[in-house]
C-alpha cells in the first residue's frame, strides 16, 4: 500500500497524484494542511525533514522530493513507461524536470504573492510571523516574508513572472517539434510542468497561455486526461480556485506591467 | 564517438569523467578554459545556454547538465551498472545527486573565495569585470563579484562552509549504515559527491574529511579506484593543486571560524 502525504493545492503534490493516476495505483491519502503548519509538525518532519508536500511511505520505505517521487514510481511500477524508452528521450525529460524544480521557487512567489496574500492579510502579524518563522530555509523564509507583505510589488515578483514566461516559451519551442515535452508520448515531463500551468490558470494570468497556442493546446490535452480529473479536478477545492481567480484578476494589470520591469 | 566538452578542474566536468572512466568508455576531449572565458564563446554556448561544463555530443544529440548526463551514459550504456537495481536504492541514489546538485553553489563561493580569489586579485578590477559580467544568472553574477571581492569575509562565505559541513555529515551517517552512498555499491552518488569532498582536500580543508571517519574510508577508497586515475589525478594540473592547498592553508584559521558565526 501507498501512503501519500499531500496537499490538495501544492503543485509538487499535484505532480505526484498525476504519476499515481497514471499508473491506476490506489494509495491512502494523508491531508496535510499547508496554512495550518501541518508540514511543520514534528512527526511529519521525521519523514520530510524539508517541512515540505508530498512524502510517499511504501514497501517499508519513505520517499521524499516530488521528482525522484516519479521516478521511483516508475521504477517500482513500470507500466504503463512514462519515462521515454530511448536514453536520449530520457534525457529529454529529465531536463524538463530539472527545469520545472528550477522554477518552483516562483511559484510560491506569484502563489503568496497574487493568491493567498489577501488571506493571509486579514490575520495579526504575529500570526503571520508565526507561520513563516518555521520555514527551515532562510532564504525562503525571509522570501516568502517579503511576498507576504509586498504582494506584486515585492521585489522577487517581477523576476518570478519572467521565470515562468521564459519555462512557457521553451514549452512552445518544444512542443512545436514533438505532441508531449520530451517526444511523442505523455511523460513525468507532463505531470511535472501540468502543476505550474494550471496555477497561472488559477491566478487568472491565462492570456499567458494563450498567447501561446503550442501550449494552450497542450494544456487541453492534458486536462482532457483522467488522470486529470483523478488527480487534481477531484480534489481541489472550488473555493480556493474561486479565491485565486478572484484575486489574480485583482492585480493582473500589475502582474503584466511587471513583465515591463 | 562522445565528445566531451570539459575543464579538468571543474567539479561537474570530473562528475561525468568519473562515470566514462568506471565504465571505460572512450571521449574525445574539448578542453574549455573557465578562467579565458571558453565557457562564453557563442559557438559554446550554442551547445550549453547556461555557459557552463560539461557538454557531450553523442549519438547526433548534445546532452547538458552532468546530473543528468550521468544517468543518460547509465541508460545509454548500462554495463557496468552505477545505479542500485531496486527502485528503492534509486531512490536513495538520486537523493543523493540531487543533494550534491543543491550544494553545488556553495563549491564556487568557496573555490572562488579561497583558491582563485589571489590569482584573481592580480588582474585589473576590468579584467575581473570583464570576466565575471558574461555569467548569465544575475544572481550567480552577483555572487561571484563579491566572493572575489571579500573572499572568506564575503556574506555568502559562512553559509557555503556550513552547506559542506551539513553534508559531510549526512554522508557520515549515510556511510554508517552502508558502504556506499546508496547502498552496497559504487553508483551516480559517488562520481556526485567526490569532486566535491576533494575540493575541500584541494582548498586545505582536510581536517573537516579527517573529522568524520567513515567518509575519510570512502574518501580513500573512491581514490584507490582506477577511475580515479584516469578522471582526475592523471588530468588535474598539479599547480593548480598546489596554488589552492597553499592558498587554503593562509586562510583556513578563518574557514574554521566562519563555522562559529
Amino acid at each position: 500500500m501507498i501512503v501519500l502525504y499531500h496537499n490538495a493545492a501544492s503543485t509538487c503534490s499535484q505532480k505526484v497524484r498525476l504519476v499515481l493516476a497514471e499508473k491506476g495505483l490506489e494509495y491512502e491519502s494523508r491531508s496535510v494542511d499547508l496554512i495550518g503548519g501541518g508540514q511543520h509538525d514534528p512527526e511529519y518532519v521525521k519523514l520530510n525533514p524539508k517541512h515540505v508536500v508530498p512524502t510517499i511511505a511504501h514497501d517499508g520505505g519513505v520517499f521524499i522530493e516530488s521528482t525522484l517521487i516519479n521516478e521511483y514510481l516508475d521504477d517500482a511500477f513500470p507500466k504503463p513507461a512514462l519515462r521515454p524508452a530511448a536514453a536520449a528521450g530520457r534525457h529529454a525529460m529529465r531536463l524538463w524536470t530539472t527545469r520545472i524544480d528550477e522554477l518552483h521557487p516562483n511559484a510560491g512567489i506569484i502563489t503568496y504573492g497574487i493568491g493567498t496574500r489577501p488571506m493571509l492579510m486579514t490575520r495579526s502579524a504575529e500570526e503571520i510571523d508565526a507561520h513563516v518563522s518555521q520555514i527551515p530555509d532562510a532564504a525562503r523564509r525571509e522570501q516568502r516574508r517579503s511576498v507576504i507583505a509586498h504582494g506584486v510589488k515585492a521585489p522577487e515578483f517581477a523576476g518570478a513572472v519572467r521565470a515562468f514566461t521564459k519555462v512557457l516559451d521553451a514549452m512552445e519551442q518544444s512542443l512545436s517539434q514533438h505532441p508531449w515535452l520530451a517526444g511523442d508520448q505523455f511523460t513525468l515531463a507532463e505531470a511535472a510542468a501540468l502543476p505550474y500551468v494550471l496555477r497561472l490558470d488559477h491566478l487568472a494570468m491565462t492570456p499567458f497561455i494563450e498567447a501561446r497556442p503550442k501550449v494552450a493546446d497542450w494544456y487541453a490535452r492534458v486536462q482532457a486526461r483522467p488522470s486529470f480529473d483523478a488527480a487534481i479536478r477531484s480534489q481541489l477545492p472550488q473555493p480556493i480556485i474561486d479565491m485565486f481567480r478572484k484575486n489574480g484578476a485583482a492585480v493582473f494589470a500589475d502582474v503584466e506591467a511587471s513583465l515591463r520591469t
